[in-house]
C-alpha cells in the first residue's frame, strides 16, 4: 500500500470512531466538544500510533483504535484551548469553538475532550500494565504540550530566541504528542524497551520536522494553498527556524513586518534563498528525520516499517 | 481521634506532598500552576479518599497518598478554570491565576494540574487493575464536572430552574468529585463492589449536601465569616435550593436584587424563615446525608467508619 492510501484508510477508521462517539452530541457542551473534532483533519497522530503498533506486532492496531482516538482527542483539546489564547476565529474551515460559542464553553469543551482521551486510552484492548503505562505517558505528554504552548507565547515578546530554544519549544509543543503517539502504540502492542525508545525518538523527530516544514510552507506555499495567509510569520515577526536562521546570518527582516504583497513575498523568499536560509532550514528538517529513521533498523522489516519511514519522508516533503 | 484533628492531620499530609512536588516550581507556568494549590484549602476531598480507603482496609491510605493529591489537583484545576469563566479576581485570600497572570496562563496552569492528577493516580501503590479503574473513574468524573459547570452557567440566564435541575447540576459540579474521592479510595484499597457502590453514593451525598450548606452559609453566616459578601446569591438572583424553594412557595425575592444592607439581609432571612424555606432546605441537606450514611452499615465498624459518618455530619453542620 502507498502511504497516501494508508493515511486515507487510517483517517477513515478514526473518522468512523469519531462519528460513533461524537456524531450525535447531546447538549450544548457536547456539541461544542464535537465541533472541531468532526470538522475533519488528517488524523496523522492516530496514523502514526497505528503504524507503530503494527510495526511491533502485526495487526495489533485494530485492538488499539480507542487509543488512536485518544491521541486525536488530545490534539483537538490543545487546538481548542490554543484558539482561545490566540483569539483565533477560524480553523479547518469552520469557526473556532471560542468564536462560535464563547471562551467559557471553549475552555470546558477542551477539558471534556481531554477527559475522554483518558477514558479511551483505558478502553483499548491491551494488558492492564501497558494501558496504565500509556495513561502515564499521555499525562506527561500533556504537561509538555502546555509548557510548549507557554514557551511559544513567551517567544512572541522576544526577538532574541535562539535556534536551541526554538527547537526545545517545538519538541514540547508539537514533537511530544507525535512522540507519544508512536511510543504509546508501541507500548500497547507489547514492544520491547529498545523498540519503545526508538519509536519515541522517531515520533519526536517527525513532530519537530512537521513544525519546521509548516514554517517553510507558511512562506513558500503558493497563496491560498496553506490555509494561512502567505508569509504571516514574517509579517508578524514571529520566531521560527527561518527567521532565527536569517537573524543569525545578519539578514534584517524588519522591513517586512507589515501585510505583504505577493511581490514582497517573492522578494523575501529570494533574499532568504540567496543567503542559503531556506536550504539550511530544509536541510535541518530532513536531517532530523533521516537520523531518527536510521534508528528504526532495530524493528523487523515489514510493510508498516516501510510506511513509517515513508511517513517521516512525507513530513518533510509535503507542500513545499 | 476527633474529626477536627483527623482533618488537620489529613491536610498536613496533603500539604507536605504539595510542598514536595509544587513547592519549588521552575518556570512561570509551573509557578502559576502551583499558586492556588499552595494557597491553602481544607483538602476535604483527599481526606474523604483517605478515610474511605482506611475504612475498607486499615492503613491503606498511606500507600495511596499520590491519589489523594490527584483529587486535590483535579479540584484545583477546576477552580482555576472556573475563575477564568467567572472573571473572579480573588480566591483563598490570594489573586486568582487569571488575575495575577492572565487568561492564557490560567488555562494552561489548569491543564497542567489536570495532567499531573493522572500522573499521580498512576503513581499510587495499588494493583494495576485498580489504578487503571481509578484513572477511568477520574476521567469520567472530570467529564461530569465540566457538564456541571456548564449547566451552572446556563442557569444564570434562567429564572425557572427547578429543584430537580438544580440538584442534577450540583451532583455533577460538586457531588461527582466527592463521589470519585470516596470510590477511588475504595477501589485502590481493594474494596468489594458493594463497598465501592455505597462509598460512591456516600461521597456524592456529601458533595451535594456540602453545596447546599454553602448556599445556606452565603445567606446565614455573619458578615465577614464566609469569605463572600453576605447574601450574594439573593442579590445576584442566582438559582440555589433556597431561591428555588422560595419561588415555589410564591415568595418574591426580586426586591432584594441589589447590594444588601445588614438589615435587608435580616429581612430576607426572616421572610424565608417565616415561610419555612430555611428549615426545608436544611432538612433536605440533612436528609441526603442521613440516607447515604445509612448505606455505610455494610462497612465493618472501625474508627475510620465513625469518622466518615462524622464527616457527613460536619458537611451539613459547618458554619450555620
Amino acid at each position: 500500500m502507498e502511504l497516501d492510501a494508508y493515511l486515507e484508510h487510517a483517517a477513515d477508521q478514526v473518522d468512523r470512531l469519531i462519528d460513533r462517539y461524537f456524531g450525535a452530541p447531546v447538549g450544548e457542551l457536547n456539541r461544542a466538544a464535537a465541533h472541531l473534532l468532526s470538522a475533519g483533519g488528517k488524523r496523522l497522530r492516530p496514523a502514526l500510533m497505528m503504524l507503530s503498533a503494527d510495526a511491533v506486532r502485526r495487526s495489533s492496531s485494530d485492538e488499539l483504535m480507542p487509543a488512536a482516538l485518544a491521541l486525536e482527542l488530545t490534539h483537538t483539546f490543545t487546538l481548542i484551548h490554543d484558539d482561545i489564547m490566540d483569539r483565533d476565529s477560524y480553523r479547518r474551515g469552520v469557526p473556532t469553538v471560542n468564536h462560535r460559542w464563547n471562551e467559557a464553553t471553549a475552555i470546558l469543551a477542551g477539558d471534556v475532550l481531554y477527559s475522554r482521551a483518558f477514558s479511551f486510552i483505558v478502553g483499548a484492548i491491551a494488558p492492564e500494565a501497558a494501558r496504565l503505562r500509556a495513561v502515564g505517558m499521555l499525562a506527561i505528554t500533556c504537561d509538555e504540550l502546555c509548557l510548549g504552548q507557554h514557551l511559544d507565547m513567551t517567544f512572541a515578546s522576544r526577538d532574541d530566541v535562539t535556534d536551541g530554544e526554538y527547537l526545545e519549544m517545538v519538541e514540547k509543543k508539537t514533537g511530544a504528542l507525535y512522540a507519544a503517539s508512536a511510543s504509546i502504540g508501541a507500548v500497547l502492542a507489547g514492544a520491547s524497551e529498545p523498540q519503545i525508545e526508538v519509536l519515541h525518538r522517531f515520533g519526536l523527530a517527525c513532530g519537530v520536522a512537521f513544525q519546521i516544514q509548516d514554517d517553510l510552507i507558511d512562506l513558500l506555499a503558493p497563496a491560498g494553498t496553506s490555509g494561512k495567509d502567505r508569509g504571516s510569520d514574517i509579517r508578524e515577526g514571529k520566531s521560527t527556524l527561518i527567521t532565527i536562521t536569517a537573524r543569525e546570518k545578519g539578514i534584517d527582516l524588519s522591513p517586512y513586518r507589515h501585510p505583504l504583497t505577493e511581490a514582497e513575498c517573492e522578494d523575501v523568499i529570494g533574499l532568504l534563498a540567496d543567503h542559503g536560509v531556506i536550504d539550511e532550514v530544509r536541510g535541518r528538517a530532513r536531517g532530523i528525520v533521516r537520523d531518527a529513521s536510521a534508528l528504526l533498523k532495530i524493528l523487523p522489516d515489514s510493510e508498516e516499517k516501510r510506511l513509517l519511514l515513508a511517513l517521516g519522508e512525507y513530513f518533510v516533503a509535503r507542500g513545499a
